[in-house]
């Protein structure tokens, strides 16, 4: 689970989940939790935020209360949080930017990552560091070595899904994932669509993190294996098949195309709620495909049939598959 | 499960769920269902409706398209959708009323009882008459007299919850359930909270119907053994408790209320699903300790608890879960 610490830091404050014996305990999820350092929304507040070399200092979008974020705090309070994965405050750049703009972000963005290294006390958690230098091939390389030479116990990718176009995106990942530590976890940011996924982890991403499965359940857009399906399309009014006959989600096993449709159509919770959890589904199944295609050499055959299948008719506009690291 | 026929005749209608499989299969519920014959939904839709001695003409209040009920067509619509237990299309006077408009009403409620009875084919599940008369002692009665006389398989003591004082509410109830027959079910319809329940249930009523439970979970408030909790109240805000320590559902299992709390802060639908489940469950639990209590003669005992409980100051302002046949 990813949690975010720009939003948790202004409610319910850090303080009061640590009180409350940390966040797994808080949200009651035993499983690993990695929680973003929360720099990516603090940059989108623009005219909220004031940025120097020590670090960022904002105001609540909620209550218009000052905050401030070190490089040492988002840490700290990372550790506080009893997360499994802690990611370092980074600066994310916004596309487009120029050159120079890129390399004088990336100087704070290293900056930044040293003295979080050095903050870090590690509990059973680790820390990652984030690869920026937006789609300049040199500070890429740049930013690589210097996380690297910090020794993280992951390492991501960062400052793609930021509206640049995809042949930057892959070109970007395809440089950088092969830079990277092997032996450590590597994670790209922000993505994707399933197509993106079977992309990257063919190029050695091992982590992702995307808000597609619940915001496309939210307005009715359900991951099938045949692509992906409008539910609010008239033309499921009567259609007697579960979302994905292969799937075994509680909707898919109990319920028609036909009655999510009507939930849709009648505003109902049930609807987003069934549907949130039948695309978690599709996608933790499709990341356990794409375990067992590694594990037997099958990972080219797999990324073919995908292709054969985005090419199909059957797949409905992928406009609203589109990743993006916006939360709406 | 209730369902309502006024609702499932506008979207997606009767045919549609027909041709689904029927209700049971078309909403994945395998337990009893109970249809609301729409009767009291098409009376308050005021100027978009014309009432004859005949049937109902209305318009729909989604696409403004014209619809008629008859007492023939709503059982007939029931016995398609498959349902268990089908309501007769009766007129719910509002309150207050005149006794000689009531009277008229009931008359035209026993002239369509008589026709549904007659229409009825009974399929797997059986037809419910209604008893009305509003709050004049002699209406009820002759209301109970006709309706009896029908011989349905069960009987609902309606156009109670319309916003008449308490004091009339339970004068009706007290009045008409032991006049009705002991061995077919008595369902005292749109009642209640759980004092409501108990008070109906020492007087015979079997079977209730509410929307409290869900509605209160979209709105936050929790019902529990202690009373009933406003989780926005910033008093929640780091409380470690589980809602109802005593409770087995999800919620309690696995989240604080400071957790509900941050979720209904946050307007996370988590928090109405969680809530709404830990409603059902108490309610569920409720019932279930009064049939062991009617079993084992303790029903007395648990009515004098309630009464201590709901006058002990930890339950927290009553407005909220007063009952009412709306569905807000």
């Amino acid at each position: 689970m990813l949690s975010n610490l720009y939003h948790l830091s202004l409610r319910p404050g850090i303080e009061t989940v640590e009180s409350l014996g940390g966040l797994h305990e808080f949200a009651g999820w035993e499983r690993p939790i990695l929680t973003d350092s929360g720099g990516f929304q603090v940059m989108s507040l623009a005219g909220l935020r004031t940025l120097d070399d020590d670090g960022v200092s904002f105001r609540s979008h909620l209550d218009g209360s000052l905050l401030r974020f070190t490089p040492e705090n988002v840490v700290e309070s990372q550790r506080r949080l009893g997360v499994d994965v802690a990611m370092v405050l980074d600066e994310c750049p916004p596309w487009p930017v120029e050159h120079a703009a890129a390399a004088e972000s990336l100087r704070r963005t290293s900056v930044w990552a040293r003295r979080a290294r050095e903050a870090w006390r590690s509990g059973t958690g680790g820390l990652f560091g984030i690869v920026q230098g937006s789609v300049f091939p040199d500070l890429r390389r740049r930013a690589v070595e210097q996380v690297v030479a910090l020794d993280f116990d992951g390492y991501a990718i960062g400052g793609v899904s930021v509206g640049e176009p995809k042949a930057d995106r892959w070109r970007v990942v395809e440089e950088t994932t092969p830079a990277l530590p092997e032996e450590r976890p590597r994670y790209l940011m922000g993505v994707g669509t399933p197509e993106d996924i079977l992309r990257a982890v063919a190029q050695g991403v091992d982590l992702f993190d995307c808000v597609l499965p619940a915001r496309n359940a939210r307005h009715g857009v359900a991951f099938t294996r045949q692509g992906s399906l409008r539910l609010k399309n008239a033309r499921f009014r009567a259609d007697q098949l579960p979302l994905d006959p292969e799937c075994r989600c509680p909707a898919c096993r109990r319920v028609s195309r036909a009655f999510l449709h009507h939930m849709f159509r009648s505003r109902e919770i049930t609807g987003p709620v069934l549907v949130s959890q039948h695309n978690l589904r599709f996608y933790l199944d499709f990341m356990s495909d794409l375990r067992e295609a590694i594990a037997s050499g099958a990972l080219a055959r797999l990324s073919q049939a995908m292709d054969e299948r985005t090419a199909a008719p059957t797949s409905e506009s992928p406009s609203v598959t589109t990743a993006s690291n916006t939360n709406s």
